[in-house]
């Protein structure tokens, strides 16, 4: 949060700084929100810059397809021109491959999304991790392959200023997308690492359930591993399937205050992204979700 | 396992004794066989039994409803009739609610279930913990509820000679139905308690992805608290959603010798459930499930 404005310098002795009044903390607080681009999907990358600054909102998450589709260096020129900062690309990863070629593959298109993030000027790739291949059952095996794959990635990546973010996903998801389920796997691949070259995401949704959370992020925090912190809330039954379900903050479970005063707690302050997959939200008007998303964040996060 | 038969007493000098073949590996193991009716709800007590019974499976888990249909002491009559063990009751728990009125029905539903467990002649009652209630976000203060709960239903229970079985489900359950999501949880609940009156639970479906759960294990063994072992396999996509998507053994990525064998290693020789609700299972031939069940048995677990 900035200090409140200087006092004049024609003014009276200056004497305790005043509160910042309600609309100073508002902006303040939309400053630090960024919104994924998934969270409206249905929005250009032309109509998200300025629907998003339209708002106040400080920043961007941005998706691999549509970047490449416009451009990795315009898509970074867009957003910086409408005074955005760009706070992750998703997504690297899936890398558990076991076989040669696959495994190549994948490391190959892991550069290819180091390179975008460089190019579209974000220091953060957040990465899936890639689940049991078919007819695999060796779980360690797979999350010791996933440390290979960043010991290969994570030079190259720091060479160009990119942070490699180990996402989390919640355990529902470790079959088929990501053998990563808990901030606490998370850290220790990441601690193999400098943090300069590894980091973590920490996403409520994937974590909201785990009693650990609150250490682990203290532990992340001092080591300065938290790369990006994700909004999305978990409602009951879960209103799109486990694959699109996640909920618009505040229509379900999560205490986001709690969770934003612990990442506070933990020394971080960065930017706070909300990664909604929803078919409901992506059926209306974008910036009619990007309306509803900031008041949200400023409801039940700040 | 059994000792190999007696030597005869008029033949000869005894040597080392045989290995066991494969016909007595295969009924040893059979015996330590119980399937969960649920698996097989098309069947009613009656047949469930029969049908067990001739496969030279040992036991059946039982549920509630059925039970107190047919009468829990008739129920556990007609299962030792037919040789077979009644491994567990399901369930009990469902004890997050907030409001006294609530409360106060759960711990009296839960006093009728020790009953109808101690009436049937199991010594295991499965516990559900319940979820978050509706508009709570609070799930450490629901975790402690349930430790609440089972403060006052243990004495109860261990007067009746019944253990209360925590089971943690997996955390996709966690808002709507278990706010015990790890056996850690489990297993910090139930040390609060003496392993008589308090135990775990350990489903393959709901920890397969959790790797701290071989030293949890450990643990749970060393002291004796590990109740009940059920399996079922985890299905990529989960084919009957959420819910009811718990697979036939062998059809998805759970390694199920490697738990069997750690719990055997933790020093667990109780029965090994297979509880699987699947509707694809319950539009079968009931018989043929149980057979099949237990061929899969014989080849993924043993």
């Amino acid at each position: 949060m900035s200090a409140p404005g200087p006092v004049p310098a024609s003014g009276p002795a200056p004497g305790p700084a005043p509160a910042p009044g309600p609309a100073a903390v508002r902006a303040a607080a939309l400053a630090r929100l960024s919104v994924n681009q998934e969270t409206v999907r249905q929005l250009s990358l032309p109509e998200l810059a300025r629907e998003t600054a339209a708002l106040g909102i400080g920043g961007v998450g941005l998706w691999r397809d549509p970047v490449r589709g416009y451009g990795a260096e315009a898509a970074g020129r867009l957003m910086r021109a409408h005074g955005l900062r760009v706070t992750s690309l998703c997504r690297g990863g899936f890398f558990t491959a076991k076989d040669p070629a696959g495994r190549r593959a994948a490391l190959d298109d892991n550069r290819a999304a180091v390179e975008e993030a460089a190019a579209l000027g974000t220091g953060t790739l957040v990465l899936v991790s890639g689940g049991l291949p078919a007819g695999e059952h060796d779980l360690p095996g797979a999350r010791e392959r996933v440390a290979d794959a960043l010991a290969e990635l994570a030079p190259y990546a720091e060479e160009r200023a990119v942070r490699l973010a180990v996402e989390p996903l919640h355990p529902m998801y470790a079959s088929d997308r990501c053998v990563v389920s808990t901030l606490g796997q998370a850290l220790a691949l990441a601690e193999r690492f400098s943090a300069r070259q590894v980091g973590v995401v920490v996403d409520t949704y994937h974590l909201w359930w785990d009693e650990r959370v609150p250490d682990q992020l203290a532990r992340a925090g001092e080591q300065g591993r938290i790369a990006a912190f994700q909004l999305a809330d978990w409602v009951t039954p879960l209103p799109e399937g486990v694959l699109l379900g996640r909920g618009q903050l505040g229509d379900g479970c999560v205490d986001f205050r709690a969770f934003r005063e612990l990442t506070d707690a933990a020394g971080y302050s960065g930017p706070v992204e909300v990664e909604l997959f929803n078919p409901a939200l992506w059926a209306r008007d974008g910036a009619d979700v990007l309306k509803e998303t900031a008041e949200r964040y400023l409801t039940h996060v700040l």
